[in-house]
């Protein structure tokens, strides 16, 4: 059973849009750098020097329910499952800190491309980190 | 039969990211720039001042299949196509100019919120809007 | 003599661009945190919505030495000095954590104004909380 | 005596904040575009590909007088004179079209990297494109 990650966000005037609140893209932003916390940048940093092996999306999917304001103290909820030798799924949930429901919530399915963009099969650290993060 | 807008956009560096490709939440931003001139930001601006009713993406779901690069020419391709009294539905998809096939597909599921940030049904001029430019 | 304020921050993909470093107009977004942050959102948000005063940015200077990658965990160093009852100018830098010397340095010139865009003067709160921040 | 560029871009919901007007840092990013177009986005990318070179941005100078809002539209007026081997000055602005006066102004000081981001000459087409753009 996966754990889930958490990354605190707060939102600054940048993350927001006239409407009054945060950008629709912006929760891709928040998604990604839950997702590199998770992983920890160190070892993504390393794979990408020595094999030239990163992640990329291929598919990501997004409700919003309500929008967060200038000034709100988020946080990022992250559940990681492998589904194949290829393929992540991470369920990442955008809750305001004692909230009772998430705000937006994103399904973000992930692969590994090598330098030249071609599909690999994700690094066998990857999957032990994923274990060792769920067990 | 609904009709494609068709938005020029050009890959700058901001856009790119140390892996060398677009930045994965950049395609909503040109998703949102080729909405608002497939509808008119005159006329957003105007229904926004005037009544405090606003577009708000509800859901989105996109595919990508392959990065676009600095310097490459883009069109963003757009149909929309009313669900309901409330919502609408944008196909948007991101082709290389002369490609021949998309390189992220999105479907944008759009509602209208009054200042309060509560569903109202579409204004009468955004279905008219639409109709105009599918007829 | 003013105390300097800190905010840790992390980059992420989204704050590279292909060049392998952070994107410049980057660094603003990370002063603007740090600003934030210095001020109280809570107290920013309350002045907006009593009084329609929010604070704009008429000047920034900004020199860059070095390029943070991704990965880096960097601090903003913040230091706020009133120049009279209508201006406030931040000395902020950003550094490498650990490091020897700043990546790149700002100076950033700010004003209030109200809500028609009209210059005001410094809300009481704004220079106490310097002055207390600062004793 | 330099030639002036003129890059129209229009502003959209991302480009805004929720005080109304258009981030700060946007503006950055308004005259990297325009500074792409100017000396050629293909002519970038080769000599990126072939030499590991090039552009970085080592001081930024800029000063806001009026803030841009959702649906303007814009043009970014950019001139480009070399200072040195090394430097060149590129004089940028941000104006309404059919404006009376800039909203913001830039000088944006820039420089030459290679692959190791030590200072290199800038390369010849360099000076040649200004040129021929100030003739």
């Amino acid at each position: 059973m996966p754990r889930t990650h958490i990354l605190p966000v707060s939102v600054y005037y940048e993350d927001t849009d006239f409407s009054g609140v945060v950008y629709y893209a912006k929760y891709l932003r928040y998604f990604e750098a839950a997702r590199d916390e998770f992983f920890g940048m160190e070892e993504l940093v390393r794979t990408y020097k020595e094999t030239g092996i990163g992640f990329a999306v291929y598919k990501v999917e997004v409700t919003y329910r309500e929008g967060a304001r200038f000034g709100d103290r988020l946080e990022v909820r992250t559940t990681v499952n492998p589904e194949s030798d290829y393929r992540i799924l991470c369920d990442q949930q955008v809750w305001r800190v004692g909230g009772t429901q998430p705000l937006v919530k994103g399904l973000v399915h992930m692969v590994c491309l090598d330098a030249n963009q071609k599909l690999v099969a994700l690094p066998p650290w990857v999957l032990q980190h994923v274990q060792l993060r769920n067990a």
